[in-house]
């Protein structure tokens, strides 16, 4: 391999910064083609591509939820990451495949139950490895609730960890995307930026020792929580659940605040307003406001719901213990608008084009 | 890249010749480490790991089979083949990956339903290559009769697709691998070798055009066809329904006919002896009978029934169309063992260890 900066580079750690050029065609002709036909509908499908996770239905009393994510070698972690042992090796990249997928279903108001896992390994993969990542689903699963069902491994020339998650709906109850309504208040749970201050923390972490050890007082508690909210981010499963009925529309926070609300204005037809100053920051000293605007991987709800259940919202936070934020307001037009305290901020400020679409198709 | 023959080499394109080294232990390690239990009960798990696909149950009239499985970018297809135009190109690709992951649930005899797919692009995957992916995604949910619901694209180093087909019961009628007795008869649909000969066909292609045309009478019909089940297997669904009720196990010819029936083997806790000269080879003048028995990528149905379910199978392959050959029987012990018209052919003849198990977890 070269030295050479390539503007192509793969190995970069947020990977919605870089993702490779034309994902939003990837997904713009996924939807289309895979629209809602006359086959789908005899399978039972009640959405399809292009929200949180694809719903189908059973015949039982619950829907079906399903959705998949991806962890690459290169791409979401470092190499050096599986190596075992401490809590910052491969237990936590096998964890977090299945806490992203789990994210999923929670952003549905779904509760995750089964998973299986495609795993790509290449050739000289170590048992200890193997044992690490299997540790690590088996962390991930345990804090969701959702048991290991099935999988399939295969060579591969990196490591990747696919991690399929299915979910029951209570009742017929679930959000999507699209539902969200001029006039609707736009909320977020818990803070934001943590996640991407833990990956810079972890980035320019001093030199570790073989076991990647970084628990040992080195940090202040709340560089430490910034680490973990990166490393082993924690599903809103009974906000999600508990927003059902109240919430207009819903997603969860991972490729970044404006793009992924990008995504409910897309998918349900509306603008909206941001006000940076009420952006909950995870904590001031490790991540600005506007900083947080764009910052990916914190796995918080962001949803859009009418100003008459405000009371519903706060009984929701109170009865979860899990801080709601109100973030801005639902508006008519197309696109996602940013004020700050000297009036609206130029989307161009937050990246080219604004508000991508997410992965997720 | 050095031209050197590394053992460790990745790209070997059938891949279960040259699975990473302790993909047996990857096996055993994570059914032991996520069998039943009191939350997969909760969860409805009606079948873990180990079978083909696992199996839930979430109150409807009948039950939910989910299974996966991964095409990897130098493993099981060259990175030219992911050029688009001519039936060789990337479409085959695409629907390969659906149609391996719905075998899988044709092998539980269920029918495939719904799909989410994850994809690795590389920086530099180009919108005709995605078009391509997507048509063959397509083509392959057409064919079996799921449709695509949902789905992730990340940046990779190489390109990988990862589908996830669920599918259903009729009824609540499932076949697992681990229900063959001493005295049943075994079984195979179709024919074997077939695909293995396609890819030695495709491999020793003359040069091809740029778009890989080789549909132009290059070939005898047979050997067509020979690249034909190496490039597009056909999932046995009808014939996989119909078993239920009959077959006492089943899983597909995916790894190998001898190491698939190892694998019902071990989780049937018997032995087995097979016939060679009963081996339905696809054509002998591409494929011997004794090359068959570790042939790949056939997705042909190998399964056990009781002598006095024959008058029924035979309706099955008449009903359905499908040849059904009996090639041996189950037996006591814990080993497969291969017999020739000289007597007993040591299982050493047909590679380390022989019966490897297959890599479904």
């Amino acid at each position: 391999m070269s030295e050479d900066t390539d503007p192509s580079d793969d190995t970069n750690l947020f990977p919605q910064r870089k993702l490779f050029a034309d994902e939003a065609f990837v997904i713009r002709e996924a939807v289309s083609r895979f629209a809602p036909s006359e086959l789908s509908q005899k399978r039972g499908v009640v959405a399809g591509p292009g929200d949180d996770a694809g719903v189908f239905d059973c015949g039982g009393p619950e829907l079906v939820v399903v959705s998949c994510d991806s962890m690459v070698e290169g791409v979401h972690f470092k190499p050096e990451w599986l190596s075992p042992g401490g809590d910052m090796g491969g237990e936590s990249v096998g964890a977090k495949a299945v806490l992203c997928a789990a994210s999923d279903i929670a952003a549905m108001g779904a509760v995750p139950q089964t998973v299986v896992v495609s795993a790509g390994l290449p050739a000289n993969t170590s048992q200890a490895t193997v044992k690490t990542l299997l540790d690590g689903i088996a962390r991930g699963c345990e804090s969701v609730g959702a048991v290991v069902i099935g999988g399939n491994t295969t060579s591969s020339p990196a490591v990747f960890i696919d991690v399929t998650v299915t979910g029951g709906t209570v009742g017929r109850n679930f959000v999507l995307r699209s539902g969200a309504r001029r006039g609707d208040e736009i909320f977020v749970t818990g803070s934001i930026g943590g996640a991407q201050a833990g990956l810079e923390l972890f980035e320019n972490l001093p030199e570790k020792d073989d076991k990647g050890d970084v628990s040992s007082g080195l940090f202040r508690d709340r560089a430490y929580e910034a680490l973990k909210k990166f490393r082993l981010p924690e599903p809103k499963i009974s906000v999600g659940l508990a927003l059902c009925g109240i919430a207009t529309a819903m997603t969860d926070v991972s490729d970044g605040l404006l793009m992924d609300l990008g995504c409910i204005s897309a998918a349900s037809g509306v603008g909206a307003e941001v006000f940076i100053d009420r952006i909950p920051v995870f904590d001031s000293s490790l991540c600005g406001r506007r900083s947080a605007l764009t910052a990916g991987g914190d796995y918080e709800l962001l949803f859009t719901a009418p100003r008459t259940r405000l009371p519903d919202i706060k009984e929701v936070s109170k009865k979860t213990g899990v801080k709601i934020t109100r973030i801005g307001e639902v508006t008519g037009g197309d696109s996602v608008r940013i004020f700050g305290q000297n009036g609206e901020v130029p989307a161009s400020e937050f990246g080219a084009g604004g508000f991508m679409h997410n992965g997720k198709t």
